[in-house]
C-alpha cells in the first residue's frame, strides 16, 4: 500500500489537543515518510494558527512534512463578527490559505485521502 | 474532474448553523453546478426540518440542488421519547424522508461521495 | 454492490449512546450480513469498554459480527495522565487492541471503508 493519505478537519478550537496528537501518533506509528498529512482548519479553529501556545508544536509538525490550511471565508466570517481580525500576512509562514476550506475537504477526498474528523 | 459530490452529516441541532454556512460558501466557490449536495440528518437534528428558522435558507438551497434528507428512525425516536412528534406529511415537501439515515450515509460515500461532519 | 463496509470512530464518551444507536438501525435496516461493521474507539471513549454498562449491548452486537477496536495509545495515554489505568487483559474478549487507533481509522477508508463520525 502507498502512503496513508489523510485530511483532518478542525472545525472546533478545543479539537485541536486531539488532532495534534493523533497526527504524533500517527506519525510515530508509520515513520514520517509514510503518511501524508494535511489539517484543514475553518470555522473558529482558525484563530488557533494566530493565537494558540499550540503554533510550535504544528511548526513542528510541518517540519516533518504536515501541510496546515487556513479557511479564508473562515477568517473573514471572524472578522465580520467582530471575533478576531487575523492579518493573512501576520500567519506563520507553515501556514496556506485557501479560499474554501470546505471545497478542500471534498477534493481531498475524491483525490483519495481518508477523511477524520477529531 | 466531475462534479463535487459530497454529504454533510447533521445530527447535532447546533450543526445546522456550520453546516449551512459550508454549502452556501461551497456552492459560491465553485458554483451552482459544480457540486452533487446532499444533507443527510439524523439524531435531534431532524427536528430542525419543522421547527427552526433554518427552514428558509434550507428551502433557497434546495432550488439550487441540494438535497435534504431526514432519519425516519430519528423522527420516531424523538416521538417515542416524548420530546417531539413530527408528522412526515408536514414536513416541507422539498424534505426527503429515508429509512435509515445511516445505511444512506455509508452507501452515498460508497457511490463516491466525500463525507463531512460539520 | 457488496457488503456495506463502514468504520464508526468514536473519541468522546457521549458518542458511545448514539453510535451504537446506529449500528442497530443499521442492522435492522439491512440485515445483518449485509454489512461489515467496525468500531473504533480512541480517547477518553475507550473507557466505556471497561467502565459502562453500555458494554451488554456491545457484546451483543459483536456475536452479530460487530468488530470494536480500542486505541493502545489511547489506553496509555489515559493511565499517564491519571484518569484511569486500564488493562489490556481485564477488557472483554470480543474487543481488540490495536497499537495506534488514528492509523486504523486511515487504512480502513483506503480499504473501501465509510466513516461516520456519530
Amino acid at each position: 500500500m502507498g502512503k496513508l493519505k489523510v485530511i483532518f478537519h478542525v472545525n472546533e478550537t478545543e479539537q485541536w489537543s486531539t488532532a495534534l496528537g493523533n497526527i504524533i501518533n500517527l506519525l510515530r506509528d508509520v515513520g514520517e515518510g509514510a503518511a501524508d498529512i494535511v489539517v484543514l482548519a475553518n470555522g473558529a479553529s482558525v484563530a488557533a494558527y494566530a493565537y494558540s501556545e499550540k503554533v510550535d508544536t504544528m511548526e513542528m509538525l510541518s517540519e516533518k512534512g504536515v501541510r496546515f490550511l487556513a479557511c479564508r471565508n473562515s477568517l473573514k466570517k471572524m472578522c465580520a463578527e467582530g471575533a478576531v481580525c487575523i492579518n493573512e500576512e501576520a500567519l506563520p509562514p507553515f501556514i496556506t490559505i485557501v479560499p474554501a476550506g470546505i471545497t478542500e475537504i471534498i477534493r481531498k477526498q475524491h483525490e483519495g485521502y481518508a477523511y477524520v474528523k477529531p
